[in-house]
């Protein structure tokens, strides 16, 4: 069991971007930021059912299957969730359509009450106010053995990274500099101890940078 | 003639540091920036005079070289020079020794009049007060056709980039987190739009990444 995490951030570090509107819920700079691995073969199959054999296959596709690999819980902000847009709609049920990319229990960290919701696909949207190691356990619980993904969004990482309970993570450097949004890397100084790191420049620009431990 | 930029940041962006003292100019982590750019044959030969062959000879070297190549004349800031740490000395020649790298008249961006400086191995530092575009006028002037580096620091860097006067921009990005000092990237959204942007891991780790024009 290793606590992963995956996130697409700008050269200048950026890893939620600021251009959201309820009509664009992702924004141009998102859209930039996670063009590369959109376009993989296996994000395409994945999420948007594709099963044409059609996207990239190198080096992000390699990373894209990766990050749909072995996991079995999710843990995530309530503004990846969607909270933040519609928080007074009880019956808003998030940005991620009636077949959720989860597959998992996922635990959306919130100081809302919420009840549960079972979407189509056996992802589960449990609502919680705790502290990051906290969610971990329960997340951890119900995981079957398998890993955990913090999923966004950079403010919620960084919690967890921040409180020493990321195993791997894993950075898809895009080269563009977007200059505004939330910072991935802010109060991290010395982050890189305990970790090994390495690098690799994929077809399309983007660099896959992972810690490990 | 091309104008050029290399500087080393770390992975959250900080070109320059903050840990400096009169005693430790660069800092403890400067010398984590450049730690693997010192180790290069190349730098061990220009800089340390090292002829016996030591030093890296990878990817890392292939950049130092590269770096050495080709530069006619340099722009710095004040800072890079050294003028904030003794700005009241007027015998204070800076940080760079008795014989400096650059070897080519160096143009240094102050709001202080100072005196030409003649240094041993052609370097000559001359104190302007002028614009970017104006400085590169200057330089570009005595560079006899080769190319002009802007040497450093970030905030120095980072005005020539915003008035579009940079041809090749090479950054070395160090995996580590510094979390403070100044960054390079600050302000600068929407950079790579008319560059293209490459780039490759050393065995050190260290993501060499070109913005070519």
């Amino acid at each position: 069991m290793a606590v992963r995490v995956d996130l697409n951030i700008s050269l200048d570090g950026f890893a939620t971007t600021t251009d959201q509107t309820p009509e664009q819920p992702m924004g141009e700079d998102w859209m930039r930021l996670v063009g590369a691995y959109i376009a993989t073969r296996t994000f395409r199959e994945r999420v948007f059912k594709d099963t044409s054999g059609a996207g990239t296959t190198g080096i992000d596709d390699k990373y894209a299957s990766a990050y749909f690999d072995n996991i079995g819980a999710e843990i995530m902000g309530a503004g990846m969730f969607g909270l933040h847009n519609f928080p007074d709609d009880p019956n808003w049920q998030g940005w991620w359509g009636d077949e959720p990319p989860f597959h998992c229990p996922v635990f959306v960290l919130t100081h809302r009450k919420r009840a549960l919701i079972e979407m189509a696909g056996c992802t589960t949207f449990h609502f919680i106010e705790t502290t990051p190691a906290e969610a971990l356990k329960q997340a951890v619980a119900v995981a079957g053995g398998k890993d955990v993904r913090i999923g966004g969004g950079a403010s919620t990482v960084r919690e967890f990274l921040k409180a020493g309970l990321v195993d791997r993570l894993h950075v898809a450097i895009v080269p563009i500099l977007l200059g505004r949004g939330i910072r991935l890397w802010d109060d991290l100084r010395g982050l890189e101890a305990g970790y090994s790191v390495a690098s690799e420049t994929a077809e399309s620009g983007v660099i896959h940078l992972t810690f490990r431990r």
